[in-house]
């Protein structure tokens, strides 16, 4: 068997460092969606570059599949191995390998989540803006192309990565970008990676954009009578060009959510969680121009949260909604969506996909980064009744559906993977077959997360 | 002869419309800069996608190079047809075709300047920001990744091109991007085109990215003792993330050059020349931070420029710096350097670079946009003296090592057509093999624009 031999001459290659062992090739069989487990054939932990360089050429050599992992956080199951073979675990090479506070960029490891990466700039006065929510590693946020909260105003990583080093299916190893803050000198290769999920090259090491800690930073929460009233606010928010680090809806269901999770006492209506970064006039004047907004859309009861500890604990509670979700529903599990319209749209799409939500036999809370226009619904059923998964299913199509029709797209920010592909055929029609002649120019053989993204190779 | 076979194709398509006139040819066949002249076999002026569509097909049917064609204002040649065939002059597809100024975007055919959209905008309340000086085409902007006086603030192309229309080598027609803010669906083939060069398809249209008019606008130009403290006071600036909309250099020569082209009296010494954006409270904060930071450097006599006409007069004066350089020393022409680096290494790049020139027996003035750490240097030679062009050449080969040396890039918005090739292959290394590849993938018999950015085809 080709992934056989594979396997033996990585473990030459890798030692205990290739595990074939039931829990590790268990714990990289899941993800945190509702995909089936998927479980590899073996997983490798390479300590660096020339490492990761010949493990890529062994797996070339025999035709063995190979997946990157870096924290198993996506949510399209782009780090499942659906075709087996060896997935890689960069949980070894998640190093900070240079800060240039000067230049307010950062060197690291793609094992490095977001989460070590800004408690290591902490003495900087330095952070890295893009918050997904999850802890995930940083190479991980890279592949699926992630944004998250601050996305509003730090941008995705598609505007935090200023460079990449990637090994290439054949094991050659590449560095994209450079230091510089803008250059012309020939194809994007970094943003042509950046969002690739795994398909096109392993990530090892992430050269990113740092920001300026803001000298004062102020975070609310406020109340809106109805759905319209807050998304209204939003939008008129964006145009007014309020530069807000963040802005996120939740529903009413998602508020009494939040209560039940954290003991809180939020009326159970729609609400917006803002924060504002700026010098201390800034904020004062961003925070005025949002107050003046959202009082005509009907806002009330705002809940300021000036200490740091207080914004910690508001964004805590927004960022475990996925959890507290499933935990409002033992039994059950969630199918999240994830679209994105342009944001003249945004109160139609939300309306709609609350109605049809509503009319359907389950429940799934809105929740979303409404700043950028993207929204998830985290639609819950019951994994053993076959009916209720078809009816999220057909929910999140209508969704994706509703999404393209207004010239959005079918996936902000979770990505491709197994999940959306029927979805990525309609968004860019004869552009998905261009994907798929970019992913054979670069992995002929077709080694690299395959069945992921692309169109199937005939 | 296959390129004629397409010239009685494409003549049957297009009529008037491709033309074989010596002027037209003439016309096409310069660029901006010193490379020969390059008359293409004819000239289309095609007025839809479906024409070059169909223009295309005849032109892969027949092995007919393509060479696209904006205002022909590109500083590399990309415009040129080195291997004849013809040049698609788009401009007939020069329209604005939609407006959408809820969600801050607008649709352009690639023909339309940059000059013209924002006459358009200008009762809307929103612009276009990526300003290169040139009146150049959106299309050929996109295709060059452009940037310019603005980037610092606003990005460059790459930040504000949200989707694009392209036409393939083989006629197909794809659409790239949507209209929502962010993505996570499939490979960034928008990102992918832009800067392309016109390698890899015709852009056929471009959804953009627009900005609301700022409140208030306040521009300034200070004299610095020297260079030293000019280039440190940029490095505080940015630091200390003060969100300038512009911030240029001009070095003590380009001070010269000015007074002579506008009849202005500056001190002849280094200059900042800068602009602010924001609310009215914004722009004042800005201004007394910035204040501080120059006066720190030893900045004198600030010229201030509250009335639009003194803004329009000032950025006028800088972006016919290349002409009036030009126009300083009749009988020479100019090679003008586009070295970018990280932000800690400016002053270290300029000064070297000053200090080159001055060694050497020509002259050339040094001004940027170092707010991204970006500058030229307009290095003047006489075009019938050999070993003056040899001369700047040696420069210009010094300037693209010390900037890869310093991890930054050979080119920061000029792009490489044929002028950077050695550059580019010193800064990508076996990342422009890859792009070598993409290119064969997707124009696997090399008609458009053949010989610029990627390796020479064995």
């Amino acid at each position: 068997m080709t992934i056989a031999a594979a396997l033996e001459a990585l473990a030459q290659l890798l030692g205990q460092r290739l595990s074939r062992s039931k829990s590790d090739l268990d714990l990289h069989a899941a993800s945190e969606t509702y995909y089936p487990l998927a479980r590899p054939d073996a997983v490798a932990y390479p300590r660096d570059t020339a490492e990761v360089s010949a493990l890529v050429r062994i797996c070339a050599e025999h035709g063995c599949p190979i997946t990157g992992w870096g924290a198993g956080t996506s949510l399209e199951g782009q780090a499942q191995a659906f075709s087996g073979g060896v997935v890689v675990d960069f949980r070894e090479m998640d190093k900070v390998l240079e800060i240039n506070a000067e230049d307010m960029d950062v060197r690291v490891q793609p094992g490095c989540t977001r989460e070590a990466l800004n408690t290591e700039l902490r003495a900087t006065g330095l952070f890295f803006p893009v918050d997904p929510g999850a802890n995930a590693s940083l190479g991980g946020m890279a592949m699926t192309r992630a944004s998250g909260t601050t996305a509003v105003r730090y941008g995705t990583m598609r505007d935090n990565v200023l460079g990449l080093e990637v090994v290439l299916a054949d094991g050659r190893v590449i560095r994209t970008g450079t230091r510089a803050r803008k250059s012309s000198a020939g194809y994007d290769l970094t943003g042509l990676m950046v969002g690739s999920e795994g398909t096109l090259g392993l990530v090892t090491e992430l050269t990113l954009r740092l920001r300026g800690q803001p000298e004062a930073v102020t975070a609310a929460v406020c109340g809106f009578p109805d759905m319209h009233g807050a998304v209204a606010a939003v939008i008129d928010t964006i145009q007014m060009g309020v530069p807000m680090a963040r802005i996120e809806f939740v529903d009413a269901a998602m508020a009494g959510i939040f209560n039940a999770a954290s003991g809180g006492s939020m009326p159970e209506t729609p609400h917006l969680m803002v924060e504002f970064h700026g010098s201390e006039a800034g904020v004062r004047e961003q925070v005025e121009t949002f107050g003046a907004i959202v009082a005509d859309h009907g806002a009330t009861g705002f809940d300021w949260a000036e200490r740091p500890e207080d914004r910690t604990r508001l964004w805590e509670m927004r960022h475990r909604a996925h959890w507290s979700t499933l935990a409002s529903a033992p039994g059950k599990r969630a199918l999240v969506t994830d679209i994105c319209v342009p944001i003249s749209r945004l109160a139609e799409a939300v309306e709609e996909t609350a109605a049809d939500i509503a009319a359907s036999p389950v429940t799934g809370p809105i929740l979303g980064h409404v700043g950028d226009g993207n929204f998830h619904a985290i639609l819950l059923f019951d994994p053993d009744d076959g009916t209720e998964l078809d009816t999220v299913k057909a929910l999140s199509h209508r969704m994706a559906e509703r999404a393209l029709a207004m010239g959005g797209t079918c996936t902000g920010e979770h990505g491709i993977g197994i999940g959306k592909q029927a979805y990525i055929k309609a968004e860019h029609g004869e552009g998905w077959q261009v994907m798929g002649a970019l992913k054979a120019a670069l992995d002929p053989q077709n080694i690299l997360n395959p069945g992921k993204l692309v169109p199937p190779r005939n």
